[in-house]
């Protein structure tokens, strides 16, 4: 039996970057995609309580079966795994091509990250890629190259240690492109500048924008990688323990 | 000048738990709460991009000035940071108190928790707290009484090596309660059982509801510490990179 891979995305079904990665996927296996039915960028893991979901199968991608969500991108795993597979392991979910970096700090706010992290935390191989370009015309040679490279590497030998990788490409050609380097996420964090303004009945409201703060001098971090045309991959976990901290608070325990 | 205290949380302004939080914030500095106008549980790291946010003052607690927003957990903490206090230093932030364990894996998922790192991520010092019990008429005699401990010792001493702390209190009588546990996040998942049903045009629909399986064996861990009647603290980072696999996936660099 062929390899069963799940594909999903946060930038919604009815973007280029998860039909490019469809497009590569299906050379390994059976492929089926869950995406959202909307674009869902920076949902981080946020998953849907208050509401019910909905799951329509629909006809986008040639010879695959395809469902559109209501829900966030960690919704779409869920109902995959959950609903879909309950009874068919699934060999490898991928989440992609997303539109934009989720280098350094963005893998927290990244639906399409958190997708892949909620597939890993089933137990599932899972792989996000990302395109260093937000836009809708962005050219995916390079992404599909790499991800075409990574997606049979882990396949026919698994992932080491890892269970979870973030990939970053730059946004150059893919003759350019120096190879990969594996990462650790950079330190950093968005300086919020909200756009203030007032509504016609002179309500105020606010726009979240901001500038990225790279606050890494390293060499071996992925925006690094980045800024010097290397593909990057970090391997990412779920397990939040800050452990080399934890004698450092056991002062706590006498309160 | 006495410290400036954010107050946030996830089920919402109008929620017990963030009342009972700021009774025992305002014992230590001054008070701002920033908090949701609506319940955010399970939104996670989640921004909102698309739409725009409002902000608005509202009189809720004694003394207190308090605005509610119409965004994520994050959001408010976004707002509080770079809109309310882009002039004066936030000493410490306070999350919750969390209707709802967040202990384990569901750190990922939390509002609550997920408003905590952002403010760590923008250096504050950062705390979110979690009474094991849903119920809204739930008794917070104990969280209190930890809580008030807890961020005495944070705004007096630091918090050691860490910057981010997850509080979790067992659903007990104080006087049942054995005392505080430094952890590690316990190792777990949840495995979905959704519910199916048919609407009244007999289109499917789907609601999210599960079962959280336990994977740990370790007497080091929080869940282990809730069930022993401990409070547990695990220290949390935002660095997501799994270092001790990053040897492991090497080979990927000659891809």
């Amino acid at each position: 039996m062929r390899p069963l891979i799940l594909v999903t995305n946060d930038d919604g079904i009815a973007a280029p970057g998860i039909a490019n990665l469809v497009e590569v996927a299906k050379e390994f296996g059976d492929v089926v995609v869950v995406a959202p039915d909307s674009p869902q960028s920076a949902q981080g893991h946020s998953i849907t309580i208050e509401n019910h979901l909905r799951l329509y199968a629909v006809d986008m991608f040639d010879g695959v079966d395809a469902y559109e969500c209501s829900g966030t991108p960690v919704d779409c795993v869920k109902l995959g795994k959950f609903v879909l597979f309950k009874d068919r392991k699934i060999d490898l979910c991928v989440s992609g091509i997303n539109h934009g970096s989720n280098a350094s700090t963005n893998v927290i706010y990244s639906g399409t990250m958190s997708a892949a992290t909620e597939a890993a935390m089933e137990g599932v191989n899972s792989i996000g890629f990302s395109l260093e370009n937000f836009s809708m015309d962005a050219d995916f040679t390079a992404t599909k190259h790499y991800a075409r490279k990574i997606i049979a590497h882990a396949l026919e030998h698994g992932m080491g240690d890892a269970n979870l990788l973030n990939v970053n490409v730059p946004n150059v050609p893919l003759e350019e492109i120096k190879g990969v380097k594996i990462c650790r996420q950079a330190k950093g964090f968005w300086a919020e500048e909200f756009l203030e303004a007032k509504d016609p009945q002179g309500r105020p409201y606010y726009w979240l924008t901001g500038r990225f703060e790279y606050l890494d001098k390293g060499e071996d971090n992925d925006i690094w990688a980045l800024k010097n045309n290397y593909v990057s991959i970090v391997p990412v976990m779920y397990d939040l323990t800050h452990h080399s901290a934890i004698d450092s608070i056991k002062g706590l325990e006498t309160l």
